[in-house]
């Protein structure tokens, strides 16, 4: 038997997530009611999966569970908030409890994992598409925008890069030592969001941005933003294994340099604060390495390891742009 | 030459709606900013609408735009909250500039109508869908849930019932005389959110909800969250023209009983305030009409206008129900 709409979201989302304080009224009336704190900045985001575009339609429900929240959460740690609330709006071809239970199990595990509590949605019958919003917390003066970037500041990014884009090659059939798949396919499926690292470097970046379309188009936000240019030296680059590999090989650094779905951060800071930002990478889960400079002089250069400029530049992903 | 997913959002949502001083930092971060006033809740709602589903594909897209909001004004005001802000995830086949420019049009004009700030949202590629969020504030002591009826109390509805329903009708082939259509048309792709009403009637009002899914159906999740019954008189219900005349010659209630998309609100008081409602009433825009009561026996009964039980009542729209 079908399970109603109010059937479904009272079984697998009206308790998803950390109890929260803050939370006055959650799922299942008009709106949800909640308490902001009083001294902090709301920092509001959302992002949309669509089947067939951001992830195959036959999916594990509970990493596209995780991931939806993890994309969101990406956000929020890049504006260096803590993270509060979340809503899901899910339009779904059919009521699948197998597949409402894993998609569930997913979200709710990482809602929980980062404190977060799920107050509200909307499910219809429609196309597959997740839409998520969610809030957190930030004061005033530790907040990380794009545009705070100066000449002079460090580059630095989280963990490595071009994993998620070398196991999504690995998908369409590129082959790759067995020993190394595992590893990528994580870095796709269940992504990361690097939430302690956001909220330890918030009030020393002086810029932030989560790489979700690639480190050359989401630099590049934080340029324009921001009104400078940029170097970039690949040799510094963090790649793990598979990707260094996979760089060697082919001379390609669209991976590193222009893969989405990686979600690590990319943040700039005065190189006052570095002795202070290599202590704060000691106390963190995922690596933090400098890979450039901030510069006067406007646009992206990349640096090959011999000093060469690299000026095949791939552009980032953009869904709307022709040919795209 | 097709625009870039960065250049629509900057092109035709950077600047829509009103301007909010609450607003630090809107479209065009990882996340908005904002600054909640300290002494308020934060009233949080989301609706989507898929193409096919909540509306055919080649719908004005003007109308659409304005319906996405009203549907997600409609939650605020059935909490008796003032909307401020509002995020839209915008799923598109294509980015079609003249479709944009419509839809960005009916959205961003109601929401100026309204005070709401777009601050965020995100595009995507994909089959066409809309998801909306929206924020408003309400003071604790002024808030209307669903659980707050008690027996006793008189049921209210605002405007009038089964006009949105009957257009979907008409829409589908039903004969309906010319000059009543377009009002009953506008009804269903133009609905108001009763954002007055809502405030007028917080604090004054013991229980509220927004009627999206036919009275029956809206009224039963008061009925069932506030544990009590009522009845309803059928001979009371604001009936617009062209419903009246329907019911009339088919004996067929149940447009004005369970037809949804009339977005109206349906809310609960005590007696003592009748006269304070009537009072008010008359600064309303809107007919607001006594219909019902609450009563301690569970279960919902509708009176015919000679007094007889009308027992062929009908189900509430739900997605998922088997069947639906």
């Amino acid at each position: 038997m079908a399970l109603s709409e109010f059937d479904l979201i009272a079984k697998y989302f009206a308790a998803c997530g950390a109890p929260r304080a803050d939370v006055l009224l959650g799922v299942g009336d008009d709106c949800a009611l909640l308490h902001p704190p009083p001294k902090s900045l709301l920092a509001l985001t959302t992002d949309t999966l669509v089947a067939g575009v951001h992830f195959a339609p036959g999916v594990d429900p509970e990493s596209l569970g995780h991931k939806s929240l993890a994309v969101n959460l990406s956000d929020l740690a890049a504006m260096g908030a803590e993270p509060a609330w979340a809503t899901l709006a899910l339009t779904l071809p059919q009521a699948d409890e197998s597949w409402l239970e894993a998609f569930s199990r997913g979200l709710c595990q990482l809602a929980k994992t980062h404190g977060v509590r799920l107050i509200g949605g909307d499910t219809t019958r429609g196309p597959m598409s997740i839409t998520i919003q969610a809030a957190g917390f930030v004061s005033p003066e530790r907040v990380m925008r794009r545009s705070g970037a100066q000449p002079g500041d460090l580059i630095y990014v989280t963990g490595t890069l071009g994993d998620a884009g070398l196991a999504l090659l690995a998908r369409r059939g590129r082959h790759l030592p067995m020993a190394l798949l595992p590893g990528i396919r994580r870095r796709l499926d269940w992504p990361t969001p690097r939430i302690a690292a956001g909220k330890a470097l918030a009030g020393i970046a002086s810029a932030a941005i989560d790489i979700s379309d690639g480190l050359v188009g989401d630099l590049g936000h934080i340029l324009e933003a921001s009104g400078v240019g940029a170097s970039l030296f690949l040799d510094l680059l963090p790649l793990g294994e598979a990707v260094a590999d996979y760089v060697a090989a082919t001379d390609d650094w669209s991976l590193p340099l222009a893969a989405g779905d990686d979600y690590e951060l990319c943040l700039t800071l005065s190189a006052d604060h570095q002795e202070q930002v290599e202590a704060i990478a000691q106390t963190l889960d995922c690596r933090l390495t400098w890979v450039g400079l901030i510069e006067r002089a406007k646009g992206l250069r990349c640096v090959l390891p011999d000093g060469k400029r690299f000026d095949r530049l791939p552009n980032s992903y953009d869904h709307f742009r022709a040919g795209s």
